[in-house]
């Protein structure tokens, strides 16, 4: 995998400075009306079972928050949202800015410190452990953000897909899996209770961007060197099904529970 | 049963002028905002585990849609909402217009037939089946309405409870019921996805209220005589969790799923 790491640091010093050139152009969130709601484009049991046809555009999406993650279009891609820019860490492992796709899953919230702290040496299990026995409530969606250094990271993309699609839990058979030593960034994502599971991932949901916003992707696993953790707690969920295409025939499948934990931690 | 019914002939006649006089002072829905969102006020599963304060009051929940379920404060009887309008059935079996009351639980829509059928002589299960098999989707949630005459209906409601609060498996053993026949009026409910199970009841959850607003509550069982049968497309769900109180330290049990066939069907 250092090939590939050297390989995002010639990328990087490429195409740092065009794609930095005008960052907060995008964002016009009223953070005031959807502080508080974990806007939802389909569910995750959907994605599970193929539904990879984006229907909600990404420049509309932003409008609903500006902090969140989700796939695009034919699966292609890990979607981070920040500061109300939408990025896509495709399968080369390159973090592009985007707004003219669509996506066919995503969670977005507008991000707003409830509590902070300040971490340092931990890997991911006890940041989990710890950081959740910090929360108010089991019951409850939360923002998850963590900005700072970060000793390892290790991250994952999918490559975009042709019909007729493959089940998720078979395509990330064939993910590219990127791994970061010493990296700067930003953690993205969330913790949803298990009684919504079916609609989401339940517990952490994490995505990852790098401070120059060049890479990033689905972590699979990190260890925080010196980090300022926040979370923001989200009581209200709204959530948009599809309403054509695929979705509307689909029959779930009985195992997609076991399914969904290979797909999060492989 | 039959000594009930009479009871509530004498409470018609006696009260009919005076609910009857202003029906249509509550309702200011805007619809082609809240057409395709069902509205929901916290989680199924919370109201299984006796989390029974209510937090939003009724006249905020009708701004979210004229028509729907739930229950109140204590669960103090079965909600019905039409037309803008929110009916309070209590366990003395009459239905009485709240708007100063608050809700632990319910759901609401602004109801627009989107198909419509007219039926005759179907018993629950015949309905059921039948209705079912014109929804475009099992993976949408459908708001349900029947109105006509009913050859037999039973439902059910439920005391004002005390702290500390019992489990809703259990409160319905104490549940009044109420048998009506050729009895005229409108049937209020939902059909929800299984992915939905632990938010909401799956498939259908159908409340009552006679013509004249005066009686209803929670569907055990009908037989339709000659209704006319519309369903609403709803792919958009808005739920709003409690932010204190019991839910907030509530742990979920493991068995809700058969305790709440219990609740729905006994």
């Amino acid at each position: 995998m250092n090939r590939f790491v050297k390989f995002l640091i010639v990328i990087m010093v490429l195409f740092s400075g065009c794609i930095s050139t005008n960052d907060n152009s995008v964002s016009e969130i009223k953070s005031e009306q959807v502080s508080d709601v974990l806007y939802q484009v389909s569910t995750i049991n959907a994605l599970m079972e193929s539904i990879y046809d984006g229907f909600v555009p990404v420049d509309e999406l932003v409008t609903h928050g500006d902090f969140g993650i989700g796939t695009f279009d034919k699966l292609d891609g890990e979607m981070v949202v920040l500061d109300g820019i939408c990025y896509q860490v495709k399968a080369d492992g390159v973090a592009y800015r985007v707004e003219n796709v669509t996506t066919p899953f995503a969670t977005v919230t507008s991000f707003e410190n409830d509590e902070t702290y300040y971490l340092d040496n931990m890997n991911i299990s006890e940041f989990e452990s710890y950081f959740e026995s910090k929360f108010p409530s089991k019951n409850m969606v939360y923002a998850v953000k963590l900005t700072g250094n970060f000793s390892k990271m290790k991250t994952r993309s999918v490559p975009s897909q042709e019909k007729p699609y493959e089940k998720l839990v078979d395509v990330v058979k064939n993910q590219s899996v990127f791994e970061f030593e010493n990296v700067s960034g930003t953690v993205v994502g969330f913790w949803v209770p298990e009684f919504m599971s079916g609609l989401n991932v339940p517990l952490y949901h994490l995505h990852f961007i790098t401070d120059d916003r060049l890479a990033g992707g689905h972590i699979l696993d990190f260890e925080i060197d010196s980090v300022e953790a926040s979370f923001d707690t989200t009581p209200e969920f709204y959530m948009v099904l599809p309403t054509s295409g695929e979705f509307y025939s689909m029959e779930f499948s009985d195992n997609l529970e076991n399914d969904l934990k290979a797909v999060e931690k492989q």
